[in-house]
């Protein structure tokens, strides 16, 4: 205990948001608000008064917020972050004398007490206030005091001496005495706005050609950007475009053994052609990358690149750091296992390698390679079987010079795991959200991601399928399944993603009964896929990220609430703007094969509308409008038409009673 | 981030018991454990391994346990508290590597793989273990070694390297490698067991007369002492002795002028007899003082003095430390308020004086004082109205010379600030218990005394009746209010208290209708009570308080369960020990006008009965037993009878088939 500070009687306590004990930082986008809570209390019955204290990082001098008390010692205040990069916030308190004066004047005026020795302690706060004052300040206070020394009587002094002009002039400039901070200063990663809202497609370069077994390029990808762009993405998300092993290739369907001219897997990196710098051959030369980047560009769409850190048995870092790999009492290097399952086309980075810097520095040289190429957004393979303290490393070096780079971590683990690679710095993460199908399934592990402080460091990126997920309810559920995803990927997350064309075309075939994987995936094999199917649901995705891109209340996780349906098969959920301007409440059947109806509950006076007034609901998948009246409606869902119904609710209908002459 | 430890893989957060991020100590009693959690995981696929460590303040070798894992990366550990004083205590984890090896072997085992490989590896690995390792532990590590090399075949290496008793030897001590260390130890701090289980009875010394307007002496207070002794009363507290003030003293019923011979407020401390460490003349000499204290001890009653920080307008201080008092602009001292009202018969102390050091010190010395006369519990008047920092100062300094004093803190305030007390080192807080009296209200307080983290550090006293509180229960119920509420704070409470003789004698009387102060107040004159009134409930206290003193059950608050009753005026709560060897069904009828009936439901399974067989539940209070089968049973419960069933649930009954000859 610090007894230096034995007169500071303002405790403050329960910071929120505070991750880990400040340990690591809270999430925000640009133009976002940083809410912060504090349990705030002093001994005895003085009042307090309590700032909130924020800074940039590069900044020494904080601003000061005033914070405003909620209730049981609770306070809050806010602040916007403007800037990407780093901010920090903390609190200040102190026992206001001035305030806690004037409150008990009040009493003791209402109780027809003499004040007179009252309002002489009021002059002397007022006079104490002086010294630290500014100019204009000063000449303020000093009027006031001479004001109430030459009042004529006792009921004029205490008139001037309770006026609220006082009382806030002040606030502002009484003297603090024993001011308490709160011991740590938080920290904030403010990023640019696309790591909140983002709508990604994943794609197979080399599954362009549009022919059977013709391993496709650059080029082909960049007569697919249109299609891509046209839906309405704005990231395109390539698995690893390095050069491919040899060695234990796999063959199609995870054979061990690749035939001839089979491609292999591109999570297998490296060959005599180069490493994690290098781009496969078959695929075009850099400069053709590069130039394939640029049109994309052009489109709206940025390139995601795939960060795989594992090396094929004939990736150069093998023969030039055998250090970087475990080897067995046999000689040999060890592949990737995960017993009884064999890995021989990968080779794992070994972490524990003595010469780890070395390790660490060589990997943090590949991300600035592609940064310095144009890439700004990786996807991150597998980074739960990375140590922790290497993404933390190499997560703040990269931010640190490029603040703009956004990390999407590809980890499907045990949750605890999922969160603390989010808190380390992932900008985005994976979820569970393919397998999570249920009503209550959907609203509990949604309740979690942004009902909780998880929502503070985790922002979930929905994937319904990925080359590796096809759910049982994707290979189940037909066409509707894939439209009810679609429609809960695109409206619970403010960033989701597709793995196409193998969505949009609804593949749905699985390898075998209880798995997951592809029939004949994509990942150890060139498709050819048929994007002018007349079921594919190509157009249905444009529309719902065309209503995504005009609905600012989808692009934030923020304000999701669900809503009460008597059906179980019917999920209801709101999203809205914070003042409201912008309310979207979608009505989704979760059964792809039957009808379903039920009553929706639309908690219309805590959207700010009016009980008695009617409003208007207007689905923009069908365009569809009805007037709606009360919070109670029932709607009947036919999945063989649509799966749901995705309203933008209207304020306020045009009565007779707005016109001038009414009345 | 600190890279020099870079490979350390395993992460340590969500440790609990953890106050405020370590900051204030966890409360135990000698004895009790101390049952550590916290989320524990390494990344990738890797077994890891975790103990807890603790030690005593003045140890610097902490002992180590192994940790159990639950479910979703959540590990736990205990450990037992011997000693009063301060106890430490954190986690190391590290990726265990024979543990792994072993999963993974046997995983490839199964699927028929050969594993000479793995041999190889798991021989190094038990070589690895050698260098660190105890002299017996080397030769059965070599022997190992040598069985498995010279193992005739596959089958035999495989079996001796899985044998139970290696794992077992390679638990303790394979070699540990980047062993992660929680960042902190813990704070506990260790009281004897009356922190925890304690029996109060307060008792105005003046008022021990039996005579009408004859002022009580310490003398007097020994008579008392066996009626004291034989309710079960083991702390006895007495309102200030100190010298009272004759300036502004208050007379009967809060008067604001005295009439002479009214004897004053206790609390309006100091006179020209002197000041906290004097006593009131009129009770006796310091040395009847003295001998009043051995006499109660002979009974088994420890006495607890209050410590009223505060003095009347006479206290010695005012002459001799006038700073520390807060002087008006007119020149006089200020009397405290609480506006409106003024209570000119006291000066509170002004903590924000510049000499706050030698205030501090000084109140020290009078805390001493009374510890060298004997006195080991102190009840803290107001404590909240006292800067935190002085408190956890004050608390510190004794119990690092006397670790055996019990502070308990008078605190009736907001939620927060009770809270921080507590933390701050108080061993005992009152509670709202008072105004807690409905079936929801009781249930959800306790619920949270006893079902989340103030469990670890707010160990509540509750009082039904205090001479400042006579609840609206108390005033309206009669008699049978008076016995709801003692049974309910002795069996809710490991600590309760009473005062008397008001509370036995069940005096309702309050001053006005809407005021909870009694009429005639005690705190304002010496009162005569008629200890032998024939409705006194002093035998009933004493039947209370033997059953906890045999009931281990209710000396601890750690296992308080509510269970339901279909009756909401009927509450159903138990409490049993560790091992369920003393179980406290208590099913009492919270109308104290009304016969009330309900089912109420006893866990009978979850407290390890048969279901399918009858257990016996004895009625303590009235000395009744019944035979119950199954958890549902129908009570009902007169109040003019008696409140409540007190049952002790005895496991299980001899039947037929317990007999030799049965079969």
């Amino acid at each position: 205990m610090d007894l230096r500070e034995g007169r500071k009687r303002v405790v403050i306590e329960k910071v929120s948001p505070e991750i880990d004990g400040g340990l690591f930082a809270v999430k925000r986008t640009v133009g976002e608000k940083v809410v912060v809570e504090a349990d705030i209390f002093s001994d005895g019955h003085d009042l307090i008064s309590c700032v909130l204290l924020f800074r940039k990082e590069a900044d020494h001098d904080r601003r000061a917020l005033p914070m405003e008390p909620l209730i049981n010692d609770r306070w809050r205040g806010s602040f916007q972050v403007s800037d990407i990069g780093r901010y920090f916030y903390t609190i200040e308190a102190w026992v206001d004398r001035f305030k806690t004066w004037r409150r008990d004047l009040k009493k003791k005026v209402h109780a027809g007490q003499d004040v007179s020795v009252d309002i002489l302690i009021g002059l002397k706060l007022i006079a104490e206030a002086v010294p630290s004052a500014g100019e204009k300040e000063v000449k303020a206070l000093e009027e006031r005091i001479a004001e109430i020394d030459c009042a004529s009587d006792a009921v004029e002094k205490i008139a001037l001496a309770l006026d609220d002009d006082l009382a806030e002039l002040m606030l502002s400039c009484s003297e603090r005495r024993f001011v308490a901070t709160y011991e740590k200063e938080l920290p904030v990663v403010v990023e640019r706005e696309k790591a909140r809202f983002s709508t990604w497609y994943e794609m197979f370069p080399r599954s362009c050609s549009n022919k059977k077994g013709i391993h496709g390029s650059f080029k082909d990808c960049e007569a697919r950007l249109p299609y891509i762009a046209g839906m309405g993405f704005d990231v395109l998300y390539l698995p690893p475009i390095h050069p491919i092993g040899h060695s234990h290739r796999k063959g199609k369907n995870n054979s061990p053994t690749a035939k001839a001219g089979e491609p292999g897997s591109p999570w297998a990196i490296g060959s005599e052609a180069g490493g994690h710098k290098a781009v496969h051959p078959e695929l075009g030369s850099f400069d053709d990358f590069c130039r394939f980047m640029e049109k994309a560009k052009d489109l709206g769409l940025e390139i995601a690149l795939d960060l795989a850190f594992q090396c094929s048995p004939d990736h150069p870092y093998i023969k030039e750091h055998p250090e970087w790999f475990r080897r067995r009492p046999d000689g040999m290097l060890q592949y990737a296992e995960n017993p009884p399952k064999k890995y021989e086309d990968i080779y794992p980075i070994h972490f524990e390698t003595d010469r780890w810097q070395e390790l660490f520095v060589e990997l943090r040289s590949v991300v600035v390679f592609w940064i310095e190429a144009g890439i700004r957004i990786f996807r991150v393979d597998n980074p739960h079987t990375k140590p922790f303290l290497f993404w933390e490393w190499l997560i703040g070096e990269i931010k640190r010079d490029y603040p703009e780079v956004i990390f999407l971590s590809e980890s499907f683990t045990r949750p605890k795991v999922m969160y603390r690679l989010a808190k380390l710095g992932f900008s985005q993460s994976y979820s569970y959200f393919a397998w999570r199908n249920t009503k209550r399934e959907i609203t509990q592990y949604f309740q979690e991601l942004t009902g909780t402080e998880a929502k503070e460091f985790f922002r979930p990126n929905l994937w319904p399928n990925t080359p590796d997920i096809l759910s049982e309810f994707l290979q189940t559920g037909g066409r509707p399944a894939f439209m009810v995803r679609l429609v809960l990927a695109a409206t619970l997350g403010a960033s989701y993603g597709i793995y196409g064309p193998a969505f949009e075309l609804c593949e749905n075939r699985a390898r075998e009964f209880g798995s997951e994987e592809y029939l004949d995936s994509e990942k150890y094999e060139i498709k050819a896929w048929n994007l002018d199917d007349l079921s594919s649901l190509r157009d249905f995705v444009g529309r719902m990220n065309r209503i995504r891109k005009e609905n600012p209340a989808l692009q934030s996780n923020e304000r999701l609430r669900f809503h009460e349906c008597d059906s179980d098969q019917i999920l209801c959920f709101s999203k809205h703007t914070e003042d409201f301007s912008n309310m979207i409440f979608v009505v989704i059947n979760l059964d792809p094969h039957h009808t379903r109806g039920g009553w929706t509950h639309f908690p219309v006076e805590e959207m700010g509308l009016e009980a008695h007034q009617g409003f208007q609901v207007h689905d923009l998948l069908s365009d569809a409008r009805f007037l709606w009246h009360g919070s109670r409606n029932y709607l009947e869902i036919d999945p063989r038409v649509g799966p749901a119904f995705v309203f933008r609710v209207r304020r306020r209908l045009r009565t007779e009673r707005d016109f001038d002459y009414f009345m």
